[in-house]
C-alpha cells in the first residue's frame, strides 16, 4: 500500500496543468511507494485558482505561496511559475523542510541557482528539476544503449530544439520574451532541454562557443499574462513592447569525455513544432532521435552484417524503459502526458528511497552555468570554459 | 458548472484501464456539460476488482454486472469485457435506462448486434461504440478536409491495420484467438477499426470480396485469462490450444458513393506495431495517415502551384479539431490517452445534447454486418452485398 | 576483351531513350562479356529517327522495322514501341535469329504473348522482357534476404504502383489510354511491374480476384502521338476522345506457395509520382520497399534482441547486389538510369552464357495470363484461377 | 547543330569516371550549344590509362598532363586528380588558353587557389569548380524559392555532410587522409560542399568559429593509391600510417546578409552514407533537404491556411529546374549521374555564352578562404573574419 505524498503546487499555467495531469495519473500506470495527493494549488488570482482546483481536483487553494509553504500537510512543493519566482519559492520550501520539484530552467541566473542548490542541500530534502524530455522512453532507451556500450565510445553530439509558435512577429510578448522574468530567451526556455539531454547521454559540458540572436525586436503586448503558446491570438495593430532576450542560439560544445558537439535552438523555425532532436555518433554505432516522432528511436550498430547495416527504427513498448507501466503495444502512443507521468514516477521513487533523482538541483545549477556561458559567449564571441 | 455523469464500468482489463484513464482526464482538458464520476467498477474477481478500484479511484465495486446495472446511482454503463458478454450486458443496461458505451467490435455476430441496437433504441438511451482511432485529431482533420471538399470527390481508399504482438507462434492463446469469445480474429479485433475509418471518411460500404487466413493454428494456453498483448510472456513448451479465428484479412470494398477500396489487417506483420493507416485519393487531392505517427496528417492539394505540389505533413494542434482542449503546441504529443479522452468528450456532449454520437450502435451494427460479410466472402470467395 | 553486341532498336520514345542510355553506359560500369553497340535505330518518321540517332549515337537508321530485322549486322532487336507492335516485331526478329528484348507488358493479349514465346523458343534465341524495377539494387537485396531465408517463410505481399501524371482529366489521350494499342490501362502499364515483383520475390501467382475502374471517361486528343507522360501539356478546351481502359486496378492474389496478397495500381493518385511499393511479411521478419526512395530497403528481423527490434533502413552500395559496378558509397544515388543499366548488364550476361535471363518471355507470357485474369475478374467479380 | 567541345581529362579515379559519364550523357538529355567529345584522357600509368580510355570511349591517351595541355585539339581541361596537382595543371591549362573545370576543393591552400584564379582570369578562359551537389534539381528548386522570396528573408542555415565510409579505423589511409596531398580532411573533402550550398542559397560567409578533430590517428597503408571509398578493403593487421587531417569539423557561420548558421561534417558518422543536408528558416517559411533522398525537397510556407500548414514534400520533375532534360515523371529517379550531367550542361552553356558559370574559380577561391578560416579557427578557438 503506497503512502500519500501531499503536493502543494504553485502556478496554474500550462506547466501547472501538465504537472497536475501527471500527479493524477502516475499511480494509475505505475506501482508506487508514494501516491501523490493534490493537496493544494496556489495562485495569485483567487477565482482562477479555485477554478483550476475544481478542474484538476485539488483539495484546497492558496493565494500566497508563503502560506502554502508553511502548511504542515504539504510534503512537496511543485514550482510551476515563471522563472523569476523559482528561487524565492524553492528556498523557502526547502527551509520549511519540503521536497521541491521545480520547472526548468531552474533559475534566471547562476547566482539564483546556486542559492537554491545550497538551500535544498542544507535542508536535506529531495529536489528535482523538470527536464521531462529525457524521460521519453526512447531517450531512456538511448541512454541504456550508450551505458551498455552498444554504440561504443561517444564521438559527438548534435542537438536541436526548433519551434515556430512565436515565429510570427505578431504573436504576443509573453513573459518568455522578458529577460527580467525569464532570464533569457531560447537559451533557457528550450536550449536547456537539449543541454540536459547532452549531459544525460554523453557527459558533462565543459566549454562552449556560441552565437545568440534576436530576430524580432518587438511584439504586441499581451493582456493578462496568460501563456497560451501556439494557441495565442496574433495581433498586428496593438501596442508593442521590446523583446530583450534571444530568439536563436547556436553553440558548439566540448564534453568532459573528449566528445564534441553542437546545439541549435530557436522558436523562429517555421514548420518545426517541437523539433527536439539529437544525433550521436559513437565508435561502434549511432543514435538519432526526434521528439516529434517520440515513439521511435533510431539506432545503427556498426557490428551488424555488412549487407544489413542501417538505422533501425525502434518503437518503444514493453521491452524498453518504463515499459512496465506504459502501454502494452509499441506505437499505441507515447504523448506529452507520458513524459510527465514518468517524471512524477521517478520523483516518487526518489522520495521513497532518499536517493536524489536526476536531474536534481545540482544538475539544474550546472545547466544554468552552461546557459550563462552560452549567453556570455554569444556576446563576447569567445570560448567559455565552465569550471566544475 | 457541469453535472456529474455516474459511470459504471464492466471489465478491468486493458480497455477498462484506458476508459478509466479517459474519465479521470476528460474534464481536465475539455469544458464539459457532464463530468464523469467513477462510481463503480465491476469484475468477477473480488480482490482484483478492489485493487483496480483503488488504483483508478472508483468509489465502489461490484462482482456481478447485473447488480451494477440495477444500481440507481449509475447513469451510464461502460462495457469493456471480452466480446461474448457485450450483448447481454448492453441489453440489460438499456432496459435499465442507462446510457451505454461498448468496446468494439459491438458484438460477435450480426444477430447480437441487432438485438443490442433494438434495445438501446427502444430504451431511448444514448449509445456509443468505442472506435477511438477516428478521434485522433489528425483523422478528424482528414474528415474536415473531405467534408469541405478540399480534395474533391473521393475515388478510392486503402487501409491497413498491421500489428505483430501475436506474430510469434508462442505468444499465448488469449481470448482474442477464440471464436466463441471474440466472434472472429483480426476481422473483429482490428479490421473493424479500419472499416469504421472508411465509413467515417468515405461513405458506407456496400459490398466486399475478401480473403481470410489463419497462419498459426495453435498457441500456448494462457493461465488466468489476462490480456497482456505485447507484454505477454512467450511459452514454447507448455500445452497448446487451437486457434479458430483469422490471423489475416484482405478485402476489397465498394462504397455507396461509387468509390472503391481495400483493407488489409493482420497481427502477423513483424515490425508493425500499431500500423493503422489509410490513403485516400480524390479528384483534387490525396490524404495519407499512419497512426504510428499520429501527430501527423499528410495532405496533397492538386490545386497547389505546379512547382510546389506535394504532400504536406501537418502536425495537429490548436488550429485543428479538438485543439480547443489538447496541447497548445503541435508536436507536444498526441498519445493513446488523447484518443480516448476525445471519445469521452464526445460521449459527454452527446448525453448533454440528447443527440446520438457517432459511431453509435447503428454504426456498430452496420460494421458487424460488414465484418460478417468479410468472413463470409473469405469462406466462399464471392462478392457479398451488404443490404442496408 | 568483350565482344560487340550489335543492337537494333525499334522506337525512339521515352523507352527508346532509356534503353539507348543503358547501352551507352553499361560497359562503363560493369565488366561485360558483350559490349553493346548502337548499330541502328528504327522509327517511322525519317527526320525524327535521324535526329534521335544523332542524339544518342546510333550508327545508322531504318524506317521500316522489317528491314532492321533483316539486317545481318544486328545481333539483338530491342522493342520499345507501343504494345500493339510487340508481337509482330518480336516474332519476326526471332525468326531472323535475333535475340530479343521487349518492353513491358510483353503483349496486349495472352494469345499474342503465347505466339511470341513460341517464336523465341523455336528460334532458340535469348529473350527478355524489360521489367526493370526488379533490378533496383534494393529489390535485388530483398530477393537475396528472402532466398537466404532471413525473414522465414513468406506469409503475404502487399504491393502498389501509384502515379499521378494522368490524374488530371485534361491530360492527353496518349496511346496508353487506348485498348487497341495498349491492351489495357493501369493493369498492363504499371500493374504488371508489381506482378513481376511479386513473382520475383514470393512465388508464382495462381489466382486473382480483382476490381477495375475507369475514373476519367474522356481525355483531350493528343496531336502527334508523343508520349510525354508528366511533361505533357494539359488542354481543357480541345476535342476529346474516349478512354476505354482501366484507370485503377485492385486485386487480391493467391500464390503457389500458399502466401496471399494484394496489389493496387492507379494513375489517379495525386501526390504519388512513381510510388511502386511492396511490403512482405514472413514468419521471421518483414521487408518494405518504396521506389520513390529506391536507395533504401527496409528490413526487420524477428530474431533481433527484444530491445532492438525494428525496421532497418539499408542504403544499398558496394555490399549489396550489383555493388560491383555501381557507386562506391551508398546514398550517392541510384536513379532510373541504373535500373536500366543493370537490366542491360544481365542481358549481356545471358547472351554470353546462353542461359535465359529472368524475366524472359515465359515470364512475360505468364504475367500476361495474370493480367488478363485480373481484367476478367474485374469484369465478372469472380476469382480467376490461372492454369500453369 | 551543336559544336564539338573537345575534352582533355586528367585523372581516371572515381571522379574521372563520373565526369566521363557526364560527358557521354549530357547531349542525350539536353539540347546543347556544345557537345562534349572525349578527346583524350591522361594518367600516369600507361596500361590503366588505356584501359580507362577503352572503357569510357576516349579517342586517345596521354601519360603526361603537360603534353595533354599542349595539344591543339583540346578545348577544355578537366582536372580530376587529387588536390595536390590542381594548381599546377589548371594554371598551365589556362596559360595554354584552355577552359578549365576542376574538381573540388579547388586547391590545398588559399595561395594555390589565388594563383589559379589569377591564371584563368588573365587567360580569359571559362572556369568552373565541380561542386556538383548544388545541381541536384531539388537544391536548384530551393534556390528558386528563395530567389522568388517565397520563404522571405533568410534567418539561418544549418548544414551537415555526414558519411561513414571511413569510420572504421581499419579502412585504408587513402590520399584523402594526407595533408600534403589533400590539404585538409573533412573540411576540404566534404565540408566545402556544404559551404558551397550555403553561399548558393543564403549569402557569402563572412566569419566562422570552428572546431576540428581527428578521431582516428592512424590507418592501414594503402597499396597502389586507388581511391575506392566505401568499396575499399579493411585491413586490421598491416602497417599503418599517420592521419594528419581532420575527421570532423563543426563551424558556426555569419553571412553577409546577417543570417547565421552552422555546418557539421564528418566521415565518422556510422549509418550516414552521403547525408548532405540543409535546413533554412526564413521570415515566411522554411526549406529542408537531404541528399540521401535527393528527389525530394521539403518546403513550408508560413502563408498557408492555419489548418493546412506543414512541410510539403516536393518530388522534382518536369515542373522544376532542369526538368526540360531530365525524366518526365518525378520520382523516376535522380541519381548521382544526373547531378554531374547537369553540371556538364551548365559548363557547355557557359562556354557557349562566354559568361562564367557558377561556381567558378572565384567561388572556389572564396570557399578556400572559408575552409582555411575554419581550419585556423579550429586551431585557435577564435572567430575568424574572412576579408572579401
Amino acid at each position: 500500500m503506497s503512502k500519500p505524498l501531499n503536493i502543494g503546487l504553485v502556478g496554474y499555467g500550462f506547466m501547472g496543468r501538465t504537472h497536475s495531469n501527471a500527479y493524477r495519473k502516475v499511480s494509475n500506470f505505475f506501482n508506487l511507494p508514494y501516491k501523490p495527493v493534490l493537496k493544494a494549488v496556489c495562485g495569485r488570482d483567487e477565482a482562477k485558482t479555485k477554478a483550476f482546483a475544481e478542474q484538476w481536483g485539488f483539495e484546497s487553494t492558496e493565494n500566497d505561496w508563503k502560506k502554502l509553504v508553511a502548511r504542515k500537510d504539504i510534503d512537496a512543493i511543485d514550482i510551476c511559475t515563471p522563472n523569476d519566482s523559482h528561487a524565492e519559492i524553492a528556498i523557502a520550501a526547502a527551509k520549511a523542510g519540503k521536497h521541491v520539484i521545480c520547472e526548468k530552467p531552474l533559475a534566471r541566473t547562476v547566482a539564483e541557482a546556486k542559492a537554491m542548490l545550497d538551500a535544498v542541500q542544507a535542508a536535506k530534502v529531495i529536489h528535482m528539476v523538470a527536464f521531462n524530455y529525457r524521460r521519453t522512453p526512447a531517450v531512456a532507451l538511448a541512454r541504456k544503449y550508450i551505458a551498455e556500450g552498444r554504440i561504443g565510445k561517444i564521438l559527438n553530439f548534435r542537438g536541436t530544439y526548433l519551434q515556430d509558435w512565436s515565429a510570427d512577429p505578431n504573436s504576443p510578448l509573453s513573459w518568455r520574451f522578458s529577460k527580467k522574468i525569464a532570464g533569457s530567451g531560447t537559451v533557457g526556455d528550450i536550449g536547456t532541454h537539449v543541454v540536459d539531454m547532452a549531459r544525460y547521454l554523453v557527459a558533462d559540458v565543459t566549454a562552449v562557443s556560441a552565437m545568440t540572436h534576436t530576430y524580432i525586436k518587438s511584439r504586441p503586448l499581451q493582456a493578462g499574462g496568460v501563456d497560451k503558446l501556439g494557441a495565442a491570438d496574433k495581433n498586428a495593430s496593438g501596442p508593442r513592447g521590446d523583446v530583450d532576450v534571444d530568439d536563436e542560439m547556436l553553440t558548439m560544445l566540448r564534453f568532459a569525455n573528449g566528445a564534441v558537439g553542437s546545439i541549435e535552438a530557436t522558436r523562429n523555425a517555421y514548420g518545426r513544432n517541437n523539433f527536439l532532436t539529437f544525433e550521436i555518433h559513437g565508435e561502434r554505432g549511432s543514435i538519432v532521435f526526434n521528439y516529434e516522432r517520440r515513439d521511435e528511436l533510431q539506432v545503427m550498430f556498426a557490428d551488424d552484417p555488412a549487407d544489413a547495416r542501417g538505422f533501425r527504427t525502434i518503437y518503444t513498448g514493453p521491452a524498453h524503459p518504463y515499459g512496465e507501466g506504459l502501454w502494452p503495444i509499441p506505437g499505441l502512443g507515447i504523448g506529452y502526458t507520458e513524459t510527465k507521468i514518468v517524471e512524477c514516477y521517478d520523483l516518487c521513487k526518489a522520495i521513497a528511497s532518499g536517493q536524489q533523482p536526476s536531474p536534481n538541483f545540482a544538475d539544474g545549477y550546472r545547466i544554468e552555468q552552461i546557459a550563462e556561458a552560452i549567453l556570455h559567449s554569444g556576446q563576447t564571441g569567445h570560448w567559455v570554459e565552465i569550471a566544475s
